[in-house]
């Protein structure tokens, strides 16, 4: 397998003087015409140059960047987390994320130093926007993104025609949830999603599926219990790409992670007219962090998936890792359908 | 406030010879015709005569009841709650829920030994169904309830006409979810809930509302950050009975709870044509745990409403105390408006 790392954080430049990029990651991609389209995550952190606390930065009630000061080193807080810095009450994220587009002719050069379109602004965004997802459905296209906030772990929405102007569609799955894709076509007249709620008490981190009339309003909601990768030990899962539709069914590229943080990719073919049924799943995973860059970084051994193109005999999936750069590899569809198995 | 303790657990007939009713509590009501409708929660246990193991119920997924046996004294249990048994993989109810109905004519006067019509049969209702709460739109009767099972605590919706058959509507909200009251009026043409995500790392227990076309899928979340009560200190709240309609606005009388788990019951008003608007709270609690019957039993301290009846003059609440048994009482409009602060 053919893996290119072809997008870092070192390359990209932060909104501000005293910001630094810490991460681009995890992008939404879909196919325009002869260019890819690319939205990524972009993570930024204030340098931090003070001896005694951290800054982290937020989005206040105006949509302005504010810094919350944090003791560094207080018996109150935990900060065995790089990502997080959490106290009895509440939970700090030590980046703000926003969203960049770029357009590229061969897949691989992308330029994320345009302007920024995309920027957390909603109470439910205050400590940014992260991973989103593309589908177009007739011409408009549709993005779901994790908003995260005092208010939870959120799945918004939103729409573009041009990727320069996007409109929000308000909070579609409530707190905590992440991990949505929305299909391309109807369901037997639905629109159907894929989503992972996280859970408090009971209950695993599984897979589920909504249905829906308009995109906005979801329910229905059905949890798929199979899954649950056969090839690897998996303590929690999510969708990654976009679903998309073979003779043979539903094909979903999907991360799985173990107890310590070590992310792999695999794959299941889902019924074409029922997709909370799984018709088959990976022999062995897709991808695994093998390489340096997918080894080492911001957090190590992550491989994230937010999209991917397909081609006649091969698609093309672009995945974050180490929640800090952005690679992309091909996998031919026989491979892909030989290591599916019923 | 002329308080009364109506329903005892030990008045109602477990299911089986080896069950017992630990409680018949938190009861959803409605107004039919001269009658008084009640969906009350009974909660049973297994008769416990082991001495070195419990039995715990569970529903299977051929709709039958089976038991888990779990050691009595284990390291890998914990074993401090006294309705849930917990492992580090994940957690058992002591007892399983289901429905029963009963019919009043002076609206004190219940008897939950007829027939049971609701038992819990779904994968998401494997540990049982609790609080029901009853909203009537267009002569139907729609029915959330919370459904719990190793895949979290969902929100189900089901649905009647004469009380004696139930149809399941699905899960209308993704796990963790409870406290779900459904608007009996649309609002301006949009169906409305208010509902209670169970927030895992960031975020505080609140009220949220939603919007619906079709009462089966919801959208729109919007966090209700106005709801949290000014009048007690406060670890989470949940919506109680069904709000109703006055020229001022919905009423909704709901639950908060200290972090002691001691549970009090408070009002607030909303907006007529905007119920994500908070108007004004109550002054002081609207109804707290002060007779022995509401301090001392299964749970301590608790007062918990999913239904009211409305009359010109007053209000009577219909609460389950201590996850044991039904009270109501009789608070005048008078004193609910007085109680209520802009």
């Amino acid at each position: 397998m053919d893996k290119q790392l072809i997008v870092e954080n070192i390359h990209v430049r932060a909104t501000r003087d005293d910001f630094e990029v810490v991460g681009v990651f995890n992008p939404a991609v879909i196919r325009l015409g002869d260019e890819t389209v690319m939205i990524a995550r972009v993570a930024e952190s204030v340098v931090q140059n003070h001896r005694d606390h951290y800054l982290v930065p937020f989005v206040n009630g105006t949509g302005n960047i504010e810094m919350k000061s944090i003791p560094k080193q207080s018996a109150e807080y935990d900060y065995s987390d790089l990502r997080i810095i959490r106290n009895e009450k509440t939970s700090y994220l030590t980046s703000i994320s926003h969203f960049r587009v770029a357009r590229s002719t061969d897949g691989v050069t992308f330029d994320f130093n345009g302007p920024v379109r995309i920027f957390p602004e909603t109470i439910y965004e205050e400590y940014g926007i992260e991973d989103p997802r593309i589908t177009c459905i007739d011409d408009v296209y549709y993005i779901t993104y994790t908003a995260v906030s005092r208010h939870g772990i959120n799945v918004g929405l939103m729409r573009t025609v041009d990727f320069e102007r996007f409109e929000r569609l308000g909070i579609i799955f409530h707190p905590d949830n992440k991990d949505v894709v929305i299909f391309p076509e109807k369901v037997k007249g639905r629109y159907f999603a894929l989503h992972r709620p996280s859970l408090s008490a009971f209950g695993r981190l599984d897979i589920w599926t909504a249905e829906s009339s308009n995109l906005i309003s979801w329910g229905n909601h059905k949890v798929m219990v199979e899954a649950v990768p056969k090839c690897s030990v998996t303590k929690r899962i999510g969708a990654g790409a976009v679903p998309f539709l073979t003779e043979k069914g539903w094909v979903v590229v999907y991360h799985g992670a173990d107890a310590q943080s070590r992310y792999y990719l695999t794959v299941m073919l889902l019924d074409k007219d029922d997709p909370n049924k799984v018709l088959a799943k990976s022999r062995r995973p897709l991808l695994e962090p093998t390489e340096p860059f997918e080894r080492l970084g911001f957090m190590n051994d992550v491989v994230f998936t937010c999209g991917l193109v397909v081609d006649e005999e091969a698609i093309r999936i672009y995945y974050g890792v180490c929640d800090q750069s952005i690679a992309c590899c091909t996998v031919s569809m026989d491979e892909l359908w030989s290591n599916l198995e019923v």
